[in-house]
């Protein structure tokens, strides 16, 4: 039987890749209690940010994936500007995320599944940065079978 | 000629005052080369965080007057919920710093001027957690008057 993926096909420079490693913050987040939700920030196939949900852990209401790994890679790059950077999150980012990647005019964004209460698109898809590219799905199951385990603990 | 203000009526408890000491937030933005917008959150009559914009001295994008005292004051109250405080705030919040309020439940928020361009009115008003109560225009035009100036200068 062949093997599923040819090594030919596999990069670990690839979307697959990157989402990959949110997916591992979103697991520790996870193990810490934390809403699990993981964020990651590339740029030019290098990993700058990394970043975890850590509201309890901070106790800080701002202190989702999304914003603690924009806040790190501007200080990384030495700009508030990530206009060559790719964002990878397992979650729809919230209205407050979405605001803060507009500031950061964020190149491109890849979320994992959808927050159907409180994503960004139930509010206005103009919260992002006009020049943002947006797309989604990529490991949703995944993302979104932990969130329900989560949640479900909660219960 | 009688005195402008009676002492009976002024109180140093008042939306006025707490206002003007966001006013003066705003001021030492002004003074740093930022855009002016300064915060001030309130809990029972007490100033327990007072901030200004900080986006170009932390080269941050997500360094605004309301975020960082929003987690400021979580962090002096111990709690990530503020739904006891009232924010003070010179400039309408934009949808990052409206998601930021969602999130930790303000009670009140007071902003002077609105931000024609950014202010979060233009999304969506649901971006404001529905206990929140929200006005506003209160010092709108010194407020206005300093951003004003602020892009004038940059011109």
């Amino acid at each position: 039987m062949p093997p599923k993926y040819s090594k030919m096909n596999f990069s670990i420079y690839s979307d697959d890749s990157f989402m990959r490693m949110a997916m591992l913050e979103a697991k520790m987040a996870y193990e810490q209690d934390e809403v699990p939700v993981g964020a990651v920030i590339v740029s030019k196939n290098v990993v700058i940010a990394k970043a975890r949900n850590s509201v309890q852990q901070l106790n800080d209401p701002t202190a989702h994936a999304e914003l603690l790994a924009i806040s790190a890679a501007a200080e990384f790059l030495g700009s508030k500007y990530l206009n060559e950077c790719t964002l990878y999150v397992t979650l729809e980012p919230c209205p407050m995320c979405a605001g803060a990647l507009f500031w950061s005019q964020m190149g491109r964004v890849v979320f994992a599944t959808k927050d159907e209460k409180r994503g960004c698109g139930l509010y206005s898809p103009t919260i992002y940065h006009p020049k943002t590219e947006v797309s989604e799905g990529l490991f949703a199951d995944e993302a979104s079978l932990l969130l329900k385990a989560f949640f479900k603990n909660k219960r």
